[in-house]
């Protein structure tokens, strides 16, 4: 319970706390299956009140689940403790875009899309492309480090975050880094705030990088006869010196759903893998690049069907297909456990082999696709449903120890982009090791003595 | 003093400390001014030597001051108090260079450009490009966060961090990060090790991302009759869409000093400015890249005067004129104080003309160049000599808070990429502010509870 007296002594910052059931029901989850109910949502509007509401939370012991856009994965934002879930949904403005500097600097809750729009008006770019983009904010974005395909090529959310303001668990207010686009003054304290999933504190402001957008870009997709025919065409793209922006494969399950729902025929019937390939730079450079890779998939296989794409609306109806195999494996009415592994980029074809011989043995269905070039692969093990049409989750989920075994002995991690959040937090102690767990614990009280943002998640046992 | 049963409790291990006064004297400093003698020298040559050497120094209380090739500016690895040099330099294996992972496998000892010369060998590249890659070695890199030219396209040492194995001040292992290209398993530990300047732990292997190697490269360079023609050519390059790998700038003391040194007649008597910009890509896209480019340079100022390189060659001899630029002021005689501060790009110019107003009053000469297109510039305050020969060191160091002072106001850094170390730490608090400071230390005091690694540094206060 939240003592009222709490609530008396933050003053003013009371009027964005809000305990109304509708509203508690609204902050309890994300896009995990887990909910757990707040006992009270915090809506501020500003720094102030953030800080407000951690230095009283602090002082009363009540945990604070800070929560950006709700677009997560691994039930990051779930507040499985209670206690207060801290939303920066209000803290929403674009402060500033500035070429001069080659920085923007928002709030919290902007929607990553609408700064990614800012800076298109400009001609400038900010490269990360979550999935979610048009949906998640870059608090969220940057609590998770967030990927994305073009990552490929121009890195992680934390390539861009030049400086932030975070307000730490007692209320004081970190200025980490900061405006310049080189900074060797101490720790890199922005770069670990970064993907620290709001166990370390709340970012109320960001300045991030920017660049001059590429001239134009162009893609191209292909189909091959066999999965390993595609990742070992990704292999030779880069081995013959092309960076792509994006470097996408999918497998044959995917496609075999994707041709289902799209009704396309751009797949062939029996296509067992699928490449995407854009590329972006100076426009007179990229159609002899594009014949170049195109020329490399052909050679790779007589049969591979080549699809290039020279325009900028040509290049949108590939990555239209790209959604589409998300959509398609939706449309199977079949729940997707979304893991999104990475695995050295040598054991593309191993893991996916692993998957299909799983999918063999238990009947389960698995789809792999996403960013081949980083070996960031989207590993979705489709729920069945029993006679009566019950999910068998437990059966799905009794996969996962055996996808996680497989990518950790393999030199992989189990997550790329989404995090641990309290999903994948029963393998964190696997993934990362005693004296890794133990140097998180220490990072963890030194900077949340008391232990109230974000309680179970990461070190956290899996609580639902 | 270190007491024999400290050695004694090494074993085996102890083969590898040596109190040899010559030793000693060797790694008593870097290419900072300050000297401190240790009272023994540690050349591990593996991991299991460099944590016995530390779990035993951490049972001792014993000063532990990691080394990298001693190619520092900042006297980060001075042993200020005395104890233990731990010096990586034997620890030099590149144990794998693999494509097909996109990964470089290294031990922190191995020289940067041996590295890179490796990686290009099958046509692969390990971009960060401090000035001292021929002599720094990688886990100094690391440890400082290097940048360089090049860092403008590609970003620093951080962003080529993977994986990281630590050996901890207890002597613990720890593995951050891994081999693959995405990992958000738990907080960025990789993350934070870049640039903590040995006070957190000694870097004992590192798993480095690499990209295919572009094709070519092309440059230019140009003369301009004011220095705000050279700084707004900066923006005008980069408010046109062309991101280049290096963007280089000089001002007028350091052309008088170059003409003078170099007898170079591509330098006109009467350049207040200039540039140097350097392209990289497909081979058929750079050349019509760099004409659009030089044409921007002209139509900034009709008087200015470009000299495009477009061979391999050519370009090289564009380089050798920034190396030029380093050795004439060496060429004075006088003492260099190199600052490498940092100002948000548009800051450029005023950063530049505070500084010959600096001049002008204190009578001391003041050089600025560096890298523009991240408003990092390397700002050479000249030691200049009284009647006798002698140095007025101190009336040149008078002037550092001054510069710092404008620096810090103008939202810079008073450090891009050589650390805090010795000598800018009584300017750290005012760099970073109380929270930072206080962070730094919960930080410090979290994985290093005893205090043994790199002693006096960073928080510590100026003590040579």
């Amino acid at each position: 319970m939240i003592p009222s007296s709490f609530i008396q002594s933050l003053g003013s910052t009371a009027e964005c706390i809000h305990c109304e059931l509708s509203t508690l029901e609204t902050y309890a989850g994300d896009k995990w299956f887990a909910r757990s109910l707040p006992e009270a949502v915090a809506l501020p509007h500003n720094e102030e009140e953030v800080s407000a509401i951690l230095k009283a939370a602090h002082a009363y012991g009540i945990p604070v689940t800070p929560r950006g856009a709700g677009m997560g994965y691994v039930g990051g934002c779930v507040p499985v403790c209670g206690g207060i879930v801290l939303s920066t949904e209000r803290m929403n403005r674009i402060l500033e875009v500035n070429p001069a500097d080659g920085v923007v600097v928002v709030e919290p809750g902007v929607i990553t899309a609408d700064l990614q729009a800012a800076c298109e008006q400009l001609g400038w770019f900010y490269p990360p492309d979550p999935a979610s983009r048009k949906d998640s904010s870059i608090g969220g974005n940057i609590a998770t480090n967030a990927g994305g395909p073009r990552c490929l090529k121009y890195g992680v959310t934390r390539s861009y975050v030049l400086g932030l303001r975070v307000v730490l668990a007692d209320g004081r207010t970190l200025i980490a880094g900061g405006r310049t686009h080189k900074n060797k003054q101490g720790f890199d304290l922005a770069g670990l705030f970064c993907g620290s999933e709001g166990m370390l504190g709340i970012i109320t402001q960001a300045t991030l990088r920017i660049i001059p957008a590429p001239q134009a870009r162009m893609a191209l997709h292909a189909s091959f006869p066999a999965f390993e025919l595609a990742a070992s065409a990704v292999q030779r793209v880069l081995q013959a010196g092309h960076l792509p922006c994006a470097l996408e494969i999918a497998d044959a399950y995917t496609l075999t759903a994707a041709r289902k729902h799209l009704r396309t025929n751009v797949l062939p019937a029996d296509a067992q893998g699928h490449l995407i390939v854009e590329i972006d730079g100076r426009r007179d450079a990229l159609r002899s690049e594009l014949k170049e890779i195109a020329s490399l998939l052909r050679e790779n296989s007589g049969d591979s069907t080549v699809y290039p794409a020279y325009t900028e609306e040509e290049v949108e109806r590939i990555w239209e297909l790209r959604r589409g195999f998300s959509e398609s494996l939706k449309a199977t009415g079949l729940t997707k456990l979304n893991e999104d592994i990475v695995v050295p980029r040598s054991q593309l074809v191993n893991f996916v082999n692993f998957c299909a011989s799983l999918r063999t043995e238990s009947g389960i269905p698995i789809a792999c696709f996403g960013h081949a070039g980083d070996g960031n692969i989207h590993t979705n093990i489709m729920v069945p449903r029993d006679e009566n049409g019950n999910e068998r989750r437990a059966d799905a989920e009794a996969l996962l120890p055996r996808v996680f075994d497989f990518v950790l002995s393999h030199g992989g991690a189990i997550t790329g982009e989404h995090g641990i959040g309290i999903a994948k937090a029963p393998w964190f102690p696997q993934a990362v090791g005693t004296t890794s767990l133990s140097v998180h614990a220490a990072l963890k009280s030194a900077l949340d003595p008391t232990g109230i943002l974000n309680q179970g998640k990461i070190m956290g046992s899996r609580q639902i």
